[in-house]
């Protein structure tokens, strides 16, 4: 499981919600930049950001894991 | 989801393989210590490290992730 796939479905999921990585970032608790590092798969996210990240996108950790994981 | 949910899980998948934290950690490709602070919730993994983990374990991120979830 790669950064890079992770950043992708990210992207796509935060896309299909049409919000911009200002507006997500808002929504998860996470700064703009950081979300911009993820997306471009240049960060890691820890457990506790994965968590915020699918509480922001309405889906279980797990469900965003097998996202990624079947991408 | 609590860094200590996900230490009791890990601690708990570990005993069932009967593995002690050195022969889990090398297994996995992580030191020792770290598996004793991810296993007391110190740590938060990253999803490098979460994917290393459940590799160790032979199941799929998203099953280790569900198993915390469900716990």
């Amino acid at each position: 499981m790669e950064n890079k796939t992770f950043g992708k479905v990210l992207k796509q999921l935060r896309e299909e919600m049409e919000l911009s990585q200002e507006q997500f970032g808002f929504r998860a608790g996470l700064h703009r930049t950081y979300v911009s590092q993820l997306e471009r798969g240049i960060k890691s996210p820890s457990l506790q950001t994965l968590h915020k990240i699918s509480r922001a996108l309405r889906i279980k950790t797990s469900e965003l894991i097998a996202r990624i994981e079947d991408t």
